[in-house]
């Protein structure tokens, strides 16, 4: 049920290679106190087949509603993606419509394309109509500066409260894929959210590329938790444009791209987690022996958001009846009896210390179980007895900082 | 489908008056390194019909199994409960199932009445096995320390970690009505709980006494939260023993020993929530225009337990975005355009200030919001406009303490 990870290949922002076809800018257009960049322009120089998975929250933000319809409606003809921070354009009612749609046919205007053929993602502040002043001046300082190698500028323009850019590259057979995210859940104060864009010259049509991203979100954003709030903009595209000449549609070589795929956003979703609003430690919670993949999930899900757990993780302490407690809460039927618990160093399984046996706990050392909790990262593997199925959810602690960045947010 | 609470009697723990027939003691056995008490015993001098309300969690400690079957077994025949702090014999497996038949074979022994008679509950530290012989102490200490008016012991002696008894009394028609109770959610570090024990020395039988605890239950400890999670060992008991010889058992006497009742599982319940971990600020959520009043619970208990919302109301932080997006995320299908936003000082609603008018913000004065929100205590009334049910829930802040406290137990 879960995917093993490999190191991702050290490249630092700096060396992120081209894909061809694409360039970008990230530009400051003065929605920021701060005078960062805010405004992120990705196009491609030829059309791309485009995929996205969207936010499940029934409160979506403009954009999200926007790029929905575009993608819908031509979804195998993308040619930009418009990406603003500081503002996420979310409750904004029809206005914050218009305003999304605008923003498409300015850089449609731009790029001599239909706005259908723009996608557009916000991130920042719920509530607040976009400064439209400021996303017209956007797009006419970002256009000029478009450039291939521009990944690490799109990479910081779309930070909020992130402490670090979050990109990956992959190389496959013959293609490159790149991918930028940002974010970490809702942990970011008073908003949204978790963005990621995606973009490949490998070729495939555009069924496969919404059946890839969405096997590969599966797997990766999907499993991840800072704090268990879903936020109103979570969203992520996945554009090919095939200017590589590779095509990846069928057999091995899509086999290979969806495992590149799942692999950049696992390691993506994991740099969020890692990131997270105050996080010292990144824990993985696996959960075997459960009647089916979905019951794995929700008690793995259930462990990762628990406040308890989380701050018992901060406090480096290896308070198994905590994890115990939000297992049974998590409308899973299972015996408790049958239920075993082990914790291991690291962010992979390897030589895990068994802290409880059939329900109840072994003669383990607490300087032994002690000695796991006060690393960084952390592996918890509970097997509940009761079939065959397992999930994997990465998460963080519950620190000091989450509360003073969340709770002095806006004051 | 609310109740409206009245302000209590202003009855402080010195001033509690008596139920007839109630004999209790709070006293030390040697459990807690303070030396302050832990072990508690409560005697019908008549058998009383008793009802229980358990924890839904999997993983259920001893003490809830051993009474869920005394109560099945002789619910209407019961003599005692005797309640120890400091251990929640959770996690125990066998050996913990056979300490705790053994904690009531040792009272019914000392009290000459048959084991199923007598209920137990036990809270604080999972996984750790009774000190049996300290449990023997307290048993022989405690049954000639009975007495009429220790019902303040009694409170006290039920602590963990909370920093104020909680104990409140009732006076009916003929009748009176005792309840204690101790804990917040899963709050307390490590481990449970909740507990409350009721006591009446009205007269009804079994099955309208579990009715009635059923009903006030739900109404009340069901709908507070301080940090969503579940305990192992929750539990409350309601025991009527009939002394007063008032039979409250139908009609207008049966409505309002009901109306009783569930005045004070609220008062208990908002008892707790105002002494939850680290809580600076008591927040009633009620969510209006429901389809369902599952659904009207299902929002208002997913704003209640929103790491992102509590922690703004730690910031005294009107920071309304954050409580649609958790609204939005709680399943339930609703038109964020047809949705509206109230926020008022105090714990019921008066004079509220509408901050969301059909999904998009009014033109509110922030200072406004701000004023309302550095209250202690604060309303939220969210009208989701997609039918005609609502639910109340009430729920405390995130602070640092609540860090604190919980990131550095057994450290």
């Amino acid at each position: 049920m879960t995917v093993q990870t490999k190191p991702s290949d050290k490249i630092t922002l700096d060396t992120l290679p081209t894909v061809a076809g694409f360039k970008l800018a990230g530009v400051a257009c003065g929605m920021r106190r701060s005078g960062k960049p805010e405004f992120t322009l990705i196009v491609s120089e030829a059309p791309c087949v485009a995929a996205g998975v969207f936010t499940t929250n029934m409160v979506k933000a403009a954009p999200i509603l926007v790029s929905m319809e575009h993608i819908q409606r031509s979804g195998d003809n993308v040619v930009a993606v418009v990406i603003n921070a500081a503002n996420a354009n979310a409750c904004t009612g029809e206005l914050g419509l218009k305003n999304s749609h605008l923003t498409t046919e300015w850089v449609a205007e731009a790029l001599g394309c239909a706005p259908q053929q723009v996608l557009v993602m916000s991130t920042g502040v719920i509530g607040v109509q976009l400064p439209m002043d400021k996303i017209e001046k956007g797009v006419a300082l970002a256009v000029p500066a478009l450039s291939e190698d521009a990944w690490s500028d799109a990479a910081q323009a779309i930070m909020t409260t992130d402490t670090r850019p979050k990109a990956i590259s992959k190389h496959g057979t013959g293609y490159t894929i790149n991918g930028i995210a940002k974010g970490s859940g809702m942990i970011a104060p008073n908003m949204a959210t978790m963005l990621s864009v995606i973009a490949t010259d490998a070729s495939l049509p555009q069924a496969k590329v919404q059946e890839a991203l969405s096997a590969a979100n599966g797997q990766s954003f999907n499993r991840i938790c800072v704090d268990g709030d879903t936020s109103t903009n979570d969203c992520v595209f996945l554009l090919a444009n095939g200017v590589s000449g590779v095509d990846v549609s069928e057999g091995e070589l899509y086999e290979e791209f969806v495992g590149l795929l799942t692999e950049m956003c696992i390691e993506l979703g994991q740099m969020i987690v890692r990131d997270g609003e105050g996080a010292t430690k990144f824990i993985t919670i696996e959960v075997q022996g459960a009647p089916s993949s979905a019951s794995a999930h929700a008690i793995a899900n259930t462990i990762a958001t628990s406040p308890l757990v989380k701050t018992a993780f901060f406090g480096s302490d290896a308070n198994w009846g905590r994890i115990f407690a939000a297992a049974g809460r998590a409308g899973v039927v299972f015996d408790q009896a049958q239920a075993n618990l082990w914790f291991a160093a690291g962010k992979s399984y390897d030589d895990g210390l068994q802290v409880v046996a059939n329900g109840t706990p072994t003669q383990y050392l607490e300087a032994d179980a002690a000695a796991i909790f006060s690393q960084e990262d952390i592996y918890v593997r509970l097997d509940i007895g009761a079939g065959i199925f397992s999930d994997t959810v990465w998460t963080c602690d519950l620190s000091h900082d989450y509360v003073t960045i969340n709770g002095d947010y806006r004051t």
